[in-house]
């Protein structure tokens, strides 16, 4: 018999099937033995009070996440999980699992020390609470991919082993390449802006690296970026309304194909306003100064408590979950930042907020030869190890910017989990590199 | 005036549009003036007898690669490249450009050496032929994950550091993580496994790294893989089947979106048989031995003259491009490779080879617990590095398998290049660390 997915039962009521998966679950109740099989799309129960149809179970003393098959006759039942269940079901063993997980998986949520959780990720991924995160970030790559493509973007891959530090000397994982020292790409910044001079055009969804020695619940050393640019551009504006489009193509995908997940993490997926609110950097300050009482007037960046009051000022201003403040001071921004024209101490960059805490960062970059050279002798940089990506600029760039989501941030906010590793596959930070 | 694409500017005909893009060509041709513009998408031709609305260019004696924008009436005009061309054209410089690139971009082909062409790639890759490479590039991942996503798979993304050597110990780039030790992945391989565990069906597009030090025009240090693993399996022939249908897939989506880039490329996709063609590896050398008079049996592995004269084969015998080689000696196929249970000393694995070449390998792999720690044991290898990789198979695995496509190695052979390096967007060599 072929095999359906737990999630197409309700199509098959009334008919013979087979499903196969993990036994996620076996109770017995007043004499009714009721097994739930997961499989890796939903879960679906079998109901028998025949003994003898649980033996391949028994007989071996096995344990839950044993993999086995189910053939049994679909059932509408409003009262089984889901509405349905496999009656007069028969079992078949595929692979047996003596001894059960130490930590549980059919437990409402996995109750454990974030430590023991990220050490057993391997099996507690499974958990249907944990795995509805990584489906999730999986829907959020193809709602970007897909929303990129309409818009006649080309997705690149540029390679991470590069011969110099991205942005900074700072921060960089070093790699013994043959004897040589070469590094790992903090971003693929470089990368994107020379493939706007081939495509115009382009995105990229790929892992970064960064070797900053911070512990903060915020941040890992190895994420997966979704980096964007595109040529053409007035100014930032122009980058952030492409931003826009990009996050409510991430919502359209996930609304439309990840309701059971969404649905189980209990998100509602925030609206997205058609144009986001945007403040100045310095009008935030001023803002700060006038609600709070602090004085953050000419500090060079926002602190997290600063975003936080910005947030909720969005939130009860504008009913948006999103900020966008712009015009970063120059002096906090990588020396390819566009300096605001008119006023050239603040730049044409911008910061997402998303409830309140940064999520994405973005802007307008220079895009003149001449202005390369003078930006690098302001930041007292040689221009030597700059010389592949100096010539795509010395043979004509457009005006152009981008931005870049991290992935596991999007989903720590979304999920409102407290930590970023919660959202991350398998993390790695300054203690953790396995698994 | 709102800019369009060169393509879309057959929608437009008789009126007045803007494209904006690279000044490709500009030729003077009996008092005529041709300047072509290369946008993201295409280029298109303007025509003008009138020498002053070229004064922009020519005043400032600018080059090609010179980003402008251009205005003009848009005529059918069959002479004209594409079948239209813009008249009465009123230019706006965007980018000056004084000097031209050394190599150019608007001749037929790139005629350079190979390393000046890696050298420049940056602009190079700029060239109409050699970015239309790269757009299949982009072509054939979209395909890959459109008809992987349509099959029920979930995308993942696996940490690219990692604790320990992937498959075996060499060949392998070393990292300082904070002080220790750490590595680069050499392939998706354990993590994808593992999250057969969680998902079922999962795919993975991302760079790996193989510290070979070997100088071959088929192999660099670092490519995109694009990953599959998936649950539930028969034996290696369903997952043959599945191969199948991802190569279908990518077919699809470049004749479908991309038939600009195949026609400049002159190309045409090979057909995909319902059913790939099959020989068992045993077989494969006795045929070798009949056809050609050469003794290649009890060999470990085939050689690369074997593999040619199997794809010819192939495409004598069965009018293929594709030949699965099945059953691959169990002594060459890392540990975790399931055997053929009637002859254990072969392996359920294959070889996929298009035009005689290998593109991709996979198989089924082991999946009870006890079959890893005999496996390991067998390979003298310690259990302890292995150990989060073991806890998914502790915990219940179904029988599954995989496979892995090189990216650029599926364009080199689908464009008939000569060097691997020719379909990699900047590659990584024994010598090459940039651009």
């Amino acid at each position: 018999m072929e095999r359906i997915r737990t999630t197409a039962a309700g199509s098959h009521i009334g008919e013979r099937v087979r499903v196969q998966g993990w036994l996620h679950n076996l109770r017995r109740l007043g004499g009714i033995s009721f097994i739930i099989l997961r499989d890796g799309w939903g879960t679906i129960q079998a109901v028998t009070e025949d003994e003898t149809a649980l033996a391949p179970l028994r007989d071996a003393n096995l344990a839950v996440e044993t993999v086995l098959a189910i053939e049994g006759t679909v059932i509408s039942n409003s009262q089984a999980p889901g509405g349905l269940e496999l009656q007069s079901p028969r079992l078949e063993i595929i692979t047996p699992v003596p001894t059960p997980p130490d930590i549980p998986l059919n437990k409402r949520a996995v109750n454990t020390a974030l430590s023991n959780l990220l050490d057993h990720a391997v099996v507690l991924n499974r958990h249907p609470a944990r795995r509805a995160v990584f489906r999730l970030a999986a829907g959020a790559m193809l709602g970007f991919r897909r929303t990129l493509t309409t818009l006649g973007f080309t997705e690149i891959q540029s390679p991470k082993i590069v011969a110099s530090a991205t942005e900074s000397g700072a921060n960089v994982f070093k790699i013994d390449y043959f004897g040589r020292p070469a590094y790992l790409a903090q971003s693929p910044q470089f990368y994107k802006q020379i493939m706007v001079g081939v495509f115009e055009r382009v995105f990229e969804v790929g892992p970064v690296f960064r070797a900053e020695p911070h512990d903060t619940t915020r941040h890992t050393n190895e994420y997966v970026s979704l980096d964007v640019e595109f040529g053409f551009i007035r100014d930032h504006f122009t980058v952030m309304a492409m931003l826009r489009e990009a996050l409510a193509g991430i919502w359209e995908t996930l609304a439309e194909g990840y309701s059971a997940e969404l649905g189980l993490l209990e998100i509602a997926l925030p609206p997205i306003p058609a144009t986001i609110p945007h403040i100045h950097f310095s009008d935030a300050q001023e803002l700060i100064y006038r609600q709070h009482g602090v004085d953050v007037r000419g500090e060079p960046d926002l602190s997290p408590q600063d975003e936080r009051w910005l947030g909720a000022w969005a939130h009860a201003e504008h009913g948006s979950d999103f900020l966008f403040v712009t015009g970063y001071p120059m002096r906090k921004r990588p020396f390819y930042t566009h300096p605001d024209p008119s006023r050239p101490e603040y730049s044409n960059s911008f910061d997402l907020l998303f409830r309140g805490t940064e999520l994405v960062t973005g802007g307008q970059r220079l895009h003149r030869y001449e202005d390369y050279l003078a930006a690098l002798a302001r930041a007292n940089l040689p221009t030597e190890p700059f010389q592949s990506y100096l010539e795509a600029f010395r043979y004509g760039m457009p005006p152009h910017g981008g931005f870049a989501i991290g992935l596991e941030r999007l989903l720590m906010q979304l999920t409102r989990s407290d930590n970023l590793r919660l959202t991350t596959l398998f993390p790695r930070d300054l203690t953790r590199l396995a698994p």
